[in-house]
């Protein structure tokens, strides 16, 4: 159950630190990346989980947001996780897509076969992650905030709008605001949860707003030259959720950038001043 | 000889910018990075240029160091060249080792066969890149800093020192401080520039420190916990080459850091801060 460290750097006066560990929910060993300020080393810190996009692993926020810097000086750990299950063993895209199966999990529990044996991202997230990361880190992993990009910004804002007793704010750069509506989504939704659209809706983000009974503090930006804007992401559909839900979001978009990690570096020091000052 | 837009994101405000030209130094096409600060849209700003280390690229430290956001707030382009010639027709290492070759230019004009006919990123980054970023840029290339890391840090100050009438200051990272008298810099002085040692001589930092005539403000960081620093850095050495010359570094031993990135983020911003204190 315990978790061993497999990486170790000194960083911004605290420390980066990889994680291996056996995990239950999705059933094959996954890694995880935890920045702990300096802070940590007197007391337990609060902690933003990073859900990241398609294609990534618990790396590249790490080497590419510059987020320690913020998370030094605000004193919150940021907790990285997989995108998917991951091992020989672990069933892939049939085809070797970016966009499906291994490094793309979504954040759902797949019901189908052959998915359903791992792809239970949304539970790795939700329970077992914070459970390993306060049985191993000084982390307070009662005073939580979630935030991700794209595939991982979907997954913050479905995972954390649905549970309000577990986070104090949500945020997202670039997310997937509508996947029962965009081929991303619907490919993916239909292998890991199958034909039927009603088993959809929790996990899209503008359904979860419509049935949200407690609101939390929401931030989202979205660069207005990001290629993925239109077919993919749909911000505009979140904007028309949350208003006609009286859910209120701050969404804003940001002239000039695009989908890349240049984006969330320019702009993850507010998403953390945020979340400080939700979790303080 | 001019320079094309490969690729473009919007970072902090400013323009981080991917550039390929021809290059008669090194007689080969080349790609080089720069991130523009906003203020660059009205007026030329200085130019801190950044010299990467073994393996890397012209992205490594654009997607790794995080260091745009001080940049744009002191107004300083940063201009990150490649670390060697690169190309079909580019002699490497015979067996592909890491640390010699392609990703390995030592920052050095080569004398010897084959390696002459491409290897002069001494002359690439000292005359060539200044005049074609000059050309392309909005920037005041006579208002100049140079700065590098492991290897590039040996290029930034034996490149910066030997210069000043070219730069206003000069930093490094973890620098191979004296590469004639360690294993990679043997190896690579040995192929670039033949068996006479007399010729190595402006290609060791402690010796260039020795030679030098006029000082300037020079900042260096090397990490306690880097695996590289008894064997190939050696900062040591240069510590007494400069007390022997008095001339005046800030040299600090940063306690816990390694060698890698996570290093260079945790005081890139300290060194910019360095250099925009000595352009202005």
């Amino acid at each position: 159950m315990m978790a061993e460290i497999i990486a170790e750097n000194r960083c911004f006066g605290g420390r980066q630190v990889r994680f291996r560990h056996r995990a239950e929910s999705v059933n094959c060993e996954m890694v995880f990346s935890v920045f702990l300020p300096s802070s940590s080393r007197h007391q337990k810190v609060p902690v933003m989980y990073w859900l990241s996009g398609l294609t990534c692993t618990d790396e590249n926020f790490v080497t590419k947001a510059g987020a320690q810097a913020a998370a030094e000086a605000l004193g919150i750990a940021i907790v990285a996780p997989d995108t998917s299950p991951r091992g020989d063993d672990v069933p892939d895209d049939p085809e070797g897509a970016y966009d499906f199966g291994l490094g793309a999990g979504f954040y759902v529990n797949a019901t189908q076969a052959p998915w359903s044996t791992h792809y239970r991202m949304y539970d790795y997230v939700l329970d077992e992650l914070p459970a390993v990361v306060g049985e191993t880190c000084p982390v307070d992993v009662s005073r939580a905030a979630i935030s991700g990009h794209s595939m991982g910004g979907h997954g913050a804002l479905t995972i954390g709008l649905a549970n309000p007793d577990r986070y104090a704010s949500v945020s997202a750069f670039a997310p997937i605001c509508a996947p029962t509506e965009c081929p991303w989504g619907e490919k993916a939704l239909t292998h890991y949860l199958g034909d039927d659209r009603s088993a959809w809706q929790a996990h899209d983000a503008c359904e979860v707003v419509k049935a949200a009974k407690q609101h939390l503090p929401v931030l989202v930006d979205q660069g207005s030259a990001d290629d993925f804007l239109a077919e993919q992401l749909r911000t505009r559909r979140l904007m028309e959720a949350s208003e006609g839900a009286a859910y209120p979001m701050t969404i804003r978009l940001q002239a000039g950038y695009d989908h890349s990690y240049f984006f969330i570096a320019s702009f993850i020091e507010s998403h953390l001043r945020f979340h400080a000052g939700n979790l303080a």
